[in-house]
């Protein structure tokens, strides 16, 4: 007796072969080499050597499929699908084969029998696709390899785009991680009106490698307290009767489009914006469905044991034949035609076009972006008369830039500033002159720039916030991501994974570039002495660096100028990821727009102004990379000129750090040539840097003059101090740079006991004055560069 | 009208009083220099240049310190405090100083007027304590200044502490981390026998830096059914009337810790794991409660504007008046005598010795802390009649012994091995003998080794994982944690505060040692052929060796012998970060355990027996650390050696990386003339690595044949396909190092023509094989070292 539904008894069996044929070349994908449609009797020889792939979610997804299936061709609805347990690879690729997308995309995948035989052998196999979800998957834009954002990215996906659906499968492995347990929360963050909406699927099969998921091992009653406490309203569809099953999720299915139908039918008709209760569905069904129930007397299906590939050692007696008899269950012969083609009947269960998620513009997002509309730099430029007249705070002025580019691109909303709670602690404030921060839940009259239609986002989540990101770029749209500098490492991992898409899917012909991933880190390692040492840690960068050198970037501007003309660069780029040092403390500013200009367009230069080696071979270069290390390093060449006025030094700044690589290791690196003429060949190098002293030497280790660098940056000595005794900690300051000059400079030597005896004194009194006062010098915290342009 | 409750109008009193004096406390501290006490009008003189310091949650934090005082003075009961907002500090400390624990660790901030004024001006002052709650606050195992972990510390501290409650206040900020969101869960692994039990409180104040929170700005509906899915019993007080507060804050508290008390009983005297529900707090109270109402106009308390320092620009008119009512509000002079001293009546509501939260020994594990009994590796060695004669799974070997670690210390119950879901899949299944995995959800009659009791601890959330552990080890215990390779990255700023919190304890007098947090990175780069490009990345290494020298280590075993010796040598060692990386699928063994003993000791050593120069210079030193690599050093080896008979060429292993960096910056590091002795001073050094080469180049920057080091590792090309052809596609393979070799040594010129081509050959064959068959060629997957033990 079959549930009551939308479903004829016709219509159930149709379903269920659609079903049965994405099921059947899940298995074959894994398994085959050959003979792929089973024509031939099975042997050995047909099976392919190394046995890889994800069979337990699959059955799962491929269901999913089809009744989301059902829904656009009724509803005629822009649905996107992600699949979280992106493991499942072979059901969603079958999925795409069988609405013909895989055939368009790929071609020599046809729907035939060669194509059916190319499909199948190459899922897993050198040369061929990857064992997950990857950027090869039409209509994909997540992975799901590493678990734990697929709601994010949904989230992420849908915020101005008001049309789209997009249904996401979250498995009840990755609801166990921290990032996607909170992201259920970001339905706090969706507008009604302008938002589409997110339909999200928790795939309950019960296991995860080796042991059982938490969520399927609650009492129902908390698993649905768990849901509504997050905010939605869950549909349950249970059971191991397939008939029933399909019944009762083409139900859910309904009750689910009707209710966001009518959701966003009154928010948008009334224009409200109140916070609705979203569906869900709970999907409890077997892992593993359809496979072997049992496999040497071991509990198979509906168990962790078919997670992988359920049946493997082929060669043991009796397990080719149960692969056989599994495969054969699907009844293949009744699915495909002569040719090898899904039959006509079934094959029209699928929608056509870009109706089908598969072909989805939404999924090969690059296709739908437009570049930005952006002020140019010099209106919002800082009036710098000379080097260090000016304090100002970077990031404001940045923040005013950022307003203004938001101000232009309203209308096509296509651009979201996002941040861990710390916009305004960032100086972006003034970005909520033209727009307010999202939020959906309950608002107070004195609340602050709080609205649903609002393009901040805050929440105190880095996960949540790179999850939207990621979702939203992956869509076409353009992001500005700031964070506190050390917190950044919580997003390590999600950035490794974006990397690792943004080269794979480079080398897809069909995929779109997408806008650049972009971070200003701010509240960063230098100016964090107030928040202490939990605060301060510049190793991202280190971190980002790792990644291919085609899409690595990491930028240091010294102040405002170049950190406008620095953010710019980065909205107009694609498929990069972007990481922009910058204070947001007053300080001192160097260069007017035009210099910036000059200066960041090669990345790296001489500023003539702080040297007097007049076109000479100097005897000392000192450099810096960094806001903070900029204003120590000109602070010592200023202690030098007054106390060594013959000493020739030369100064150079970084802007762009991937200039120091070779230009083997990466396209911005110099060549050595320009290298050798900044740096010389042999002179002593005191190089200021904001990170880790180690990044310069890995980032020079080719350059011929490295073995005279002499790095000052950070040690990992910090505490809650003041501003200045964190560079003295680290002996980034002015101070030790000027007793590393007299030790390797040989010119000096005449020089060296005085000038050490007198750093030394300074170094004492310092400790002496923070001791008792509790803040930095007057001579420090008044300091100003004395030399003038040119 | 007063709540009902159990404490009389007196109590109340009594209390608010202690509450006064801690918020009073608090307040001075992020304000004054001077004049601790109000014993002067206030002057501007007596307050901080430098205003630093969070107010928001503090008047919370003490309000639950007085309130868990009384359940000890009670009940004589063992309760650990973890302040998850640790930004309060100031109240925190204050509690300390006003229960003595203080004065009794840090004799100099004394109980008397001198003693106040040195904790009120040590605050956020240079040499003075840090804003957060640190290493240097008694009691304390938690620093809160990440967000995120304090409920997974507190599930860690309590695991096999039945007698211990960790009172553990989350912040509704922190509440929004993906970490914090998904570590709610830990109730499923607790054992209501063997482990204490968590009472964990949500401070929902509302409010983040400038954002509310979202957790604040649902139903209550809502908020309730959240928690009671999440599997807790919630108890809320809400209220801004103190006395009402007081009274509900006693009834809610003697209501949490009977049920805690009955929960434990039953099971205890019934021998009974089932799941119970917990109960919980939640505490809506004002956000910077009793601090100024508004300044200039805008709203303060109960407000995100009090979330730091409520009041700023003290030269501003009328604000230092406003300071000094603020202060004067909490009536000082009523609280502390004529020396300073808090009033006794008031103090003895504080309990006494180690019952005092402060100075519980839990919160300073290291003095709890006893070595394991380990049986020697020894008993455990694999038999390795000659190099390479043996293929073994490394990682297994290692699971037999510590099962055996385990049996060791079953009784004391203090060594837990934990992993995301992949302690079988990496090799570790044996330690199920002994024990079984932690699990008290729901179980079923054919689950596999769950059950409360368990020692093994696995769930799918790296940072859940990571946060029991760090919880479990401050507390004085001892831990194994293994990860997939690429995933451990999740946990990259976990690491970054574990590595800062034993740096600043090891600054601190009275802390003790514990013990080292230590990892095995399996199922790595090399041998995630299968899993694809996600799953591919060695970089946790370099992030790892950012930290502070004495603190990081990183241990590359090449087979299973040497990874006995380096697994036991971590489970010894305290204070530290072990990283070790080894494979998990079945390799090549080199060494017996007498050589691996010998070789493991120096950490890096020549192995003779893979080496022709007979003590002499070498043309070639070969070089790997990491088993792939190895693998592939020594085929090259073994190539050139057929090839090239009259090439000498050394080989050189490195197990421990740190070996490898100057003795100046890393206490492992090799003096530079046994350096020198085994690399050579200017021949060519081709080195097979696991991870990134660049982390090689930055190792060896200062050595003097730095530039002679050419090293081969992984270049971020990675996919599904076969474990040969993975290091192939990164140039790590055979093949490659003897074309760099030909390239390299000038005495091979000769050959260079014929070696090349027949190499070339060898890549192209290998491609056309694997694109045929999906696996390596038989002489990759059969080769075998031809030489013998030297």
């Amino acid at each position: 007796m079959t549930a009551q539904g939308p479903l004829s008894a016709k219509q159930i069996a149709l379903f269920d072969q659609w079903w049965q044929a994405a099921n059947y070349l899940s298995v074959a994908q894994i398994y085959l080499l050959d003979n792929p449609l089973l024509r031939d009797p099975l042997k050995l020889e047909h099976v392919k050597p190394r046995l890889l792939g994800h069979f337990g979610t699959t059955p799962g997804l491929t269901l999913l499929y089809l009744h989301l299936n059902r829904i656009i061709k009724e509803r005629q609805k822009s649905i996107l699908f992600i699949a979280g347990p992106g493991h499942g690879a072979p059901g969603v690729v079958a999925a795409t084969y069988l609405e013909g997308t895989y055939s368009e995309y790929f071609p020599e995948v046809s729907q035939d029998i060669e194509g059916v035989g190319r499909l199948v052998k190459q899922f897993s196999f050198p040369g061929g696709i990857p064992s997950h979800v990857a950027a090869t998957t039409p209509g994909s834009i997540h992975e799901g390899g590493e678990l734990g954002y697929s709601l994010s990215h949904a989230y992420g996906a849908v915020l101005d785009n008001p049309d789209l659906v997009v249904a996401c499968v979250v498995g009840d492995g990755e609801a166990e991680t921290g990032p996607l347990a909170t992201s259920w929360h970001s339905n706090k963050f969706l507008d009604p009106r302008n938002d589409g909406a997110v339909l999200p699927i928790l795939h309950l099969n019960g296991y995860k490698i080796a042991n059982p998921t938490v969520l399927a091992r609650i009492p129902e009653e908390e698993l649905l307290a768990l849901f509504r406490g997050y905010g939605y309203d869950p549909v349950i569809v249970a059971g191991d009767d397939r008939d029933t099953v399909h019944q009762l999720m083409a139900k859910a299915m309904d009750t689910c489009f009707d209710k966001i139908a009518e959701i966003q039918k009154r928010a948008r008709s009334e224009n409200s914006a109140d916070r609705p209760t979203w569906p869900m569905i709970i999907m409890r069904t077997p892992k593993g469905w359809t496979g072997p129930k049992e496999v040497d007397g071991q509990r198979c299906e509906g168990y962790w044991r078919s997670h992988q590939v359920p049946l493997t050692d082929l060669e043991k007696p009796g397990h080719l034949k149960i692969l056989e008899d599994w495969m054969r269950s699907y009844k293949p012969e009744t699915l495909f035609d002569e040719n090898g083609r899904l039959h006509a009947e079934i094959a029209a269960l699928a929608p056509e076009g870009t109706l089908r998620m598969s072909d989805n513009p939404h999924g090969n997002g690059g296709q739908l972006r437009r570049p930005l509309r952006m002020p140019d730099i010099e209106t919002h430029a800082l009036a710098v008369s000379s080097p260090g007249a000016v304090l100002a705070e970077s990031t404001r002025i940045l923040g005013a830039w950022l307003r203004d580019v938001m101000r232009m691109n309203l209308e096509s909303r296509n651009f979201r500033v996002l941040s861990p709670d710390e916009n305004n602690s960032n100086r972006l404030n003034d970005v909520l002159e033209v727009t307010n921060r999202a939020w959906t839940a309950e608002t107070y009259a004195y609340d602050d720039h709080l609205a649903p239609d609002g393009l901040v986002m805050e929440i105190l989540s880095e996960h949540t916030i790179q999850g939207w990101l990621e979702g939203y770029l992956l869509t076409g749209r353009h992001g500005f991501f700031s964070c506190y500098e050390a917190f950044v490492h919580l997003v390590d991992s999600m950035v490794n994974q974006h990397a690792k898409w943004i080269k794979s899917a480079k080398e897809v012909q069909w995929r779109r570039p997408i806008a650049s991933l972009n971070y200003l880190l701010t509240s960063h390692v230098w100016r964090q002495d107030h928040n202490g040492f939990s605060h301060q840690d510049p190793g991202f960068m280190d971190h980002v660096v790792n990644k291919k050198a085609d899409i690595a970037r990491v930028y240091l501007p010294p102040d405002a100028n170049t950190l406008l003309y620095v953010a710019k660069h980065c909205l107009e780029s694609w498929d990069r990821i972007n990481v922009i040092v910058a204070g947001k403390q007053p300080e001192h500013q160097w260069l007017d727009i035009d210099a910036a200009i000059a200066h960041c367009s090669q990345g790296i230069g001489i500023w003539q102004w702080a040297s007097n080696d007049k076109g000479f071979e100097p005897d000392l270069v000192i450099a810096s990379a960094g806001d903070v290390p900029t204003v120590e390093a000109l602070a010592a060449v200023q202690l030098l000129r007054e106390h060594t006025p013959d000493l020739k030094v030369r100064f150079v700044n970084v802007v762009d750090l991937m200039t120091l690589q070779s230009p083997s290791e990466h396209p911005h690196g110099l060549d050595d040539v320009t290298f050798d003429n900044l740096f010389t060949k042999d002179k002593p190098v005191l190089f200021a840097f904001h990170g880790y002293p180690q990044l310069v030497h890995r980032l020079i280790y080719r350059r011929s003059n490295r073995a005279n660098f002499h790095v000052h940056g950070f040690r990992e000595e910090g505490t809650t101090t003041t501003p200045f005794d964190m560079t003295v900690r680290n002996n980034l300051d002015r101070y030790h740079i000027v007793l590393n000059a007299v030790r390797r400079v040989p010119a000096l030597s005449g020089h060296a006991a005085y000038v050490t005896q007198m750093i030394n004194d300074k170094l004492v009194e310092h400790k002496r004055y923070i001791a008792q006062y509790g803040e930095d010098m007057p001579e420090i915290l008044n300091w100003k560069w004395q030399g003038s342009r040119g």
